[in-house]
């Protein structure tokens, strides 16, 4: 009997990302143009042998565990976010994370492939992957069989809207002083993040309510305002 | 520690396919226009409330187990078929089987959506998976994300070339008999599987040599003419 069957998988890799919460990941992978995370191979995968050849592709398949929700019961029907939050649709007709197998799925653009203190890792650029998730399994994105043409795309046709984002003149002068010292793109980083507006659904009608966010290290002061996102401050340790 | 941490997962279905073993099954999927197979949800997930809105969907994404080949070790270095079987890479730079965690992933057309005898089914159109392939998971392929524009394809640029194939008299009527009996359009299934070259790398300088090939309870007798592959006879119960 097959449904009696189980298999049993350890991870190959661990991400450590600059989205250390569920609160501020963007929806989907590829809105930010800057290395949002990093994969580490666990041992003994941890060998740049595994990864010969990966860098003549741009783009891989990241197979994740949705480890901060595996805890959680599975739901015949989800409410998609892209939906407003409103409708339902079957479990297997979304990405949702309350799925039978919380398994996870990205492609991601990889940046360097490097070592570091005798560990192996691969920037991933623009991943929308919490800190800390688990890797099954990583496979290079194939456009001759990943990329379908004339494939239809139910109810998430087109990618999200952005918002306009403004620093203030204390953000700014915080997010350059970061950047000369951590030589990381911190700037970009912010304002894509925001654009995407992090907002829970149920908050997104407030204006010139003050919310936080997490990347990296730093925390984030932000609010709505009518006609466009403000950053107020930064702060971080 | 997150390299001992080890997540248990048991299948949502199970495929019943054309493909009774490995030999001959196109090396990708997308290549057969015919439904090549089935997939069958397992309970507790037998529930079309599960599948709400994916008719809506043209393609999904098949989480699956390389279940002939996952008792077989990992490798880190692997040869993969589009380079001839000569060359190797890193098995995270490939698709092969022979992976750390043996989860496959191929992206399939989809078919009807329909119940039978109380089971839930899928069709499954050009799918490229082994007959009782367990399922891990299924996802509906969102265009905006999954089909990156710019993506580079490695040693994999394009689709693979196709032969001529040509059915004898024999094999011919048969294949019309076999169709006005079971309503099943192998005709068009045998060309476009044979037209692939379903022959392992060390027999394709073979010609006018006999090969078998089985799809679904049809076994077909065909070689490789000088310009074009001749399919003899087909034999079925």
């Amino acid at each position: 009997m097959p449904s009696t069957l189980s298999y049993q998988f350890s991870p190959i890799g661990i991400v450590h990302s600059c989205y250390k919460e569920k609160f501020g990941i963007p929806r989907q992978p590829g809105l930010v143009t800057e290395p949002t995370a990093r994969l580490e191979l666990i041992p003994p995968y941890n060998r740049l042998d595994t990864l010969d050849g990966l860098s003549d592709f741009s783009h891989i398949w990241v197979h994740f565990i949705f480890h901060a929700t595996a805890s959680e019961k599975w739901k015949a029907k989800v409410r998609p976010p892209r939906l407003g939050g409103k409708e339902k649709v079957g479990v297997f007709a979304s990405r949702s994370t309350h799925r039978p197998n919380p398994i996870g799925l990205s492609v991601i653009q990889i940046g360097r492939i490097y070592t570091e203190n005798n560990k192996v890792f691969i920037d991933l650029i623009g991943a929308d992957l919490l800190d800390q998730t688990p890797v099954l399994d990583i496979k290079p994105y194939l456009p001759y069989a990943d990329k379908i043409a004339d494939a239809e795309g139910g109810f998430a046709p087109s990618k999200a809207e952005t918002h306009n984002v403004i620093f203030s003149a204390l953000a700014e002068s915080q997010c350059r002083k970061y950047e000369d010292l951590h030589k990381k793109p911190i700037t970009t980083l912010i304002k894509q993040v925001i654009e995407q507006d992090p907002r829970p659904s149920y908050l997104s009608n407030q204006v010139d309510r003050e919310h936080g966010i997490s990347l990296w290290d730093i925390n984030i002061k932000w609010c709505a305002r009518n006609d466009h996102f403000e950053i107020i401050k930064i702060e971080y340790e």
